[in-house]
């Protein structure tokens, strides 16, 4: 008799808060660990779920009451020794959402942490999430990836913040605009500006409908 | 209590032959889909095993005889319909190996087929293997993945060769060597030439030893 495998799901769910990229943890409400904050997840339920991104989007709601825009398979991590139940399989996905989603679904237990200021958290989730920051800096200097953070609308100014903390570093503004026209994933919001303090108003823009589920590369890089 | 999830591991180990991209496949010993080729798989042991790489390590020495030089996990395939025997997850690796290592194993079952004529494979094995070539095509743009598949010394017309079968295109002479220089990973093998037919003799080359076990990336692609 084979000795049984645990296989779960867990989340890295990202968002700026304070032009500073966020990790959502959730407070666990069984052990083990229980009580602690941790990386929102479950067990896959083979009678319920088709996939495992079925899985990912069922765990999600029900921790979080969200449905994010962005949800991508990051890597499995498994092994004896990551949870103290037994040897266990955790295929984990990350998915990026605007904050103000997050602040509105009022949903209990929930703290977004910088990710660059976390404790030591359950289980192996200190490296998933410093898998997932990797892979979401990897993917910002060529993709449309962090626009899933800003929100429906936005200026540019805004989203150049939002690159800069997906990268973790600032950007030129005027290298920064070409490539967002390279990018072509936006498209103004016609007669939306807001104002911008001591600066003259700024444009509003969004996504374009037909990237809104679908990422968009550059050739060469930020 | 809640269904069992079979947990395995799959393995699409990749080769050059005939200067095409070819995947490494095994016969398979039992059921389901017994003596049809499929990509080398198998159970996670979780008496054995201490996480999922070594899993991959210990299967593909299992059934092809083979420690590759590099082993990557590309992606896991989990779902209620991908194998007859219910609710399974697959942790998939991607392996490079160079040809004349597979030939010499004289492994009994294993059937080397180009990436572009394979016919319809068991379970979701032909999605696996898009999902690899993908990814090695893709990275092949900007590293030194494409390496691994060389051997252990090589001509800069013979690596070439292997970029194009990992590429699916053909590339400039003159660029790639400056790309390759660029890259900064080989080493002239000292006093080894290799006649190329009417050519004057071509240097031979290896990976210099850091780069045995790591990726060097380029900053801008090919």
């Amino acid at each position: 008799m084979m000795q049984s495998i645990i296989a779960t799901i867990d989340v890295v769910l990202l968002t700026i808060q304070d032009d500073r990229l966020c990790v959502v943890l959730s407070k666990r409400d069984k052990e083990p660990y229980a009580n602690l904050d941790a990386l929102p997840g479950g067990y896959i339920h083979a009678e319920e779920d088709r996939d495992s991104l079925d899985a990912a989007v069922r765990i999600l709601q029900q921790k979080t009451s969200l449905i994010p825009p962005y949800l991508e398979q990051l890597r499995t991590f498994a092994g004896a020794s990551r949870d103290p139940r037994g040897w266990s399989i955790s295929v984990v996905y990350f998915a990026l959402v605007n904050n103000d989603l997050i602040i509105s679904s009022q949903q209990p237990g929930l703290t977004i942490c910088p990710v660059d200021e976390l404790r030591r958290l359950p289980f192996d989730h200190n490296e998933i999430i410093e898998t997932a920051v990797d892979r979401i800096r990897n993917k910002s200097q060529y993709s449309s990836l962090p626009c899933y953070l800003a929100g429906e609308t936005f200026t540019l100014p805004r989203l150049q913040k939002i690159y800069e903390a997906c990268l973790g570093e600032g950007l030129n503004k005027v290298s920064f605009r070409r490539k967002m026209d390279e990018l072509g994933v936006l498209e103004e919001i016609p007669g939306q500006t807001e104002s911008g303090g001591a600066h003259r108003p700024a444009q509003v823009y969004g996504l374009k409908s037909e990237f809104k589920n679908q990422l968009k590369l550059l050739e060469r890089g930020l």
